[in-house]
């Protein structure tokens, strides 16, 4: 038999705790399934005497994570701090160069200094693990980087928030307002510190970076990403896109095009019985699109302490294993800096306005969007007591740029009031 | 740079094929993310000169597949003939001996050998990859024993033979019968030479004993499973199955009960709106539930060049980075003799019978159901001009085995012609 790996695991919320819990639990089938004990040596977190559900009375304790990084009994430093700087940074940076692997859920953390970690790690001759960064329990890294390796991805797409999924599914289900379903998602404790995280999709806009990264060779750019949240999404949305046929889902798309890589996080319009359509609550699915494999979709639980536990303890016994992986997939000097390329694809879009009810209004409207090139697929006004009259219209395939040059002259017409709402309509 | 990785390629049909293109289109990309330069050395076949579409030219050439597996310029025998004994065997066993790896995508030789083959493989420190052999281009075998090693398991099942799939969504979007539709697929050549490894369920059976092996940690028992072909699906089963709710599958379950390990794979009714009910044609489908992780669902191409292609080249790369890993996810010294437990889970039945039209016919067949200890949730009589009535009946969940007595026992009654359809409703 091998010598244990020794775990200090830092940070003890959710996931934490759901670490510890399958290992004490399933103590034995690991040992069987790795050949070796995988034992906890220390661990840390900003409150030690809170009661969690689980003991820590066997493990050491240490009040700072970069000390749990650099102790003598720690093979892997497991990082469920959270947070892109700060101490989930400093103790990942102390544990590789320590000469420790990491383990980490910390998807904010990778999308910001994913590239300087890498270097380092590979400087170091050490590993970083993020199965559990993205989409949870879902094995999308593994996915990419190993069991589809020999593929050329075409397109990287998903639902990988699944509080807006919650959000989105809920208005669309129950008719409440974004306002009232925003509230109850606070209630049940769905939400982040900042709520923004989730609803201004920079959460899942962290995880799109980083399979956009694996998936094109790219280094890991989040700050290029068009982001785009679900607060201006309103109930009528919701009920129009699905009168045509569609649903509404905050969906990451990555390509790599001819003219460089896109990255979208933004809410979209997507069939209603297409598999990501009928994806409900805080389910998450992540659709890989490569040369050779066609397409593969994988849907699971996108967060919560069994399944993103599942997924970090999926990393660790990789490490057990002593299996070796560059951080992004390959050697961090191959990966090219991504030029980023603002919606290059062309697509139909969702538009919805509120006009002034008055003659003319319409074909003003109308006339701004075929002097941008834009032609319309279909036009819907619908009824109103109101002064304004809110006007829906599907637009065929066309550039971005164009839509949002017209979106932009319609100001100047005086009859549509506030800024329309445009979605794209994503062919999945 | 490391040294490159050698491989020797034993078949060169569809996959083999796939192999060679990937290889070759994605050379430079495979070397980025494995370090190391993937090279062929050898094939064999059976017809040397035969086009292919892809040039062998540069490549030694054998006519037996065990003397590449012998050759000391290959690393990897890439075996991709099939069947579970014959030359496919015997070059696997060679390459092991001579201590090379092997990667196949031979389901039926792992199904009926591979406790034998996982002993020799670790005998000799070498390592058997089969991630084509189940489900194509789905990652599953790498989710099971990678990905999702921190589970227990509690069920796996999928839908893993496309060619059933196609018969049984083709009937239901045609309205065909089962045999213009199987003769249609004949045309088409998705039917194996031997038809029945398809339509009889054993090449699915042989994958589901794969994955039931590696979930539970129990040796390969493909002799021991449940196994029902779709040969006796009749166009009325689709449309009454449809007009309840259900799509009728060719499903594998398997679970570990307090009884023993339960393998099944049979045709299934399943709710229409469900993941699996939804799947059409060659596309498969496969369920994974873990005590941590929950439902993990993934989808993609069973068959064709370029999925299974995908997966033989998933399986190198793990090779050429160096990665180890029991044949069946843990030593097979470890493994189990899963003690066979025949349905013990109790589930709802769909019945079908054909009663001959005299009074007293329903209420014998009630009796018979009643004196067994079944219950009847639906029952419908279909309009009928001939003299026999077609009798539909959904029971409450039941021992199979009850439900076997009961359909035994209406022989007996002389009103029931021929043998009931009984299919089972898998709650999913």
């Amino acid at each position: 038999m091998s010598t244990p790996l020794r775990l200090g695991i830092a940070g003890l919320g959710t996931v934490g705790v759901g670490v510890l819990r399958i290992l004490r639990k399933q103590a034995k089938l690991l040992q069987a399934r790795t050949g070796r004990e995988i034992v906890v040596t220390a661990v840390s977190a900003r409150n030690r005497s809170k009661d969690r559900g689980v003991s820590i009375a066997g493990f050491a304790w240490e009040d700072d994570p970069v000390a749990i990084a650099r102790r003598t009994d720690v093979d892997v430093l497991v990082e469920l701090i959270g947070g892109s700087d700060g101490p989930a940074k400093a103790a990942t940076e102390a544990a590789l160069r320590a000469g420790k692997d990491v383990v980490t859920a910390n998807k904010a953390m990778l999308a910001v200094h994913g590239q300087a970690l890498a270097e380092l790690a590979e400087a170091e001759g050490r590993q970083i693990r993020y199965e559990a960064a993205v989409a949870g329990g879902i094995p999308v890294i593994k996915t990419l980087t190993e069991a589809l390796a020999g593929n050329e991805f075409t397109r990287v797409m998903g639902v990988m928030n699944g509080t807006c999924n919650y959000i989105l599914t809920r208005m669309q289900s129950s008719g409440l307002s974004y306002d009232e379903v925003f509230e109850e998602a606070n209630q049940l404790g769905y939400l982040e510190a900042d709520p923004n995280l989730d609803v201004g999709g920079i959460d899942a806009g962290h995880k799109l970076a980083l399979l956009a990264s694996i998936a094109f060779g790219t280094r890991v750019a989040f700050d290029a990403m068009e982001l785009e949240g679900i607060g201006r999404i309103t109930i009528d949305d919701i009920h129009q896109a699905a009168d045509m046929g569609y649903r509404i889902k905050l969906l990451g798309v990555s390509r790599m095009t001819g003219r460089g890589l896109e990255q979208r996080m933004s809410p979209c319009l997507v069939p209603a019985g297409s598999a990501l359509g009928q994806l409900e609550g805080g389910t998450n699915m992540v659709v890989i699109e490569g040369d050779s494999v066609g397409q593969i979709v994988l849907r699971g639980a996108g967060a919560g302490e069994g399944p993103t536990g599942s997924a970090v303890i999926g990393d660790i016994c990789d490490l057990a294993r002593g299996a070796r992986l560059s951080v992004f997939g390959q050697p961090s000097a191959t990966l090219a800096a991504a030029k980023p390329a603002v919606s290059t694809t062309p697509a139909a879009f969702y538009l919805r306005m509120a006009l002034q009810d008055k003659p003319g209004a319409l074909a003003k409207v109308a006339t701004v969007l075929g002097d941008n090139g834009i032609s319309i697929h279909r036009m819907r006004q619908y009824d109103h007591a109101a002064a304004l009259a809110p006007v829906l219209i599907v637009t065929h395939r066309c550039m971005r740029a164009d839509l949002d040059r017209a979106i932009a002259a319609m100001a100047a017409t005086g009859v549509v009031e506030g800024v329309p709402v445009a979605l794209r309509i994503e062919e999945v």
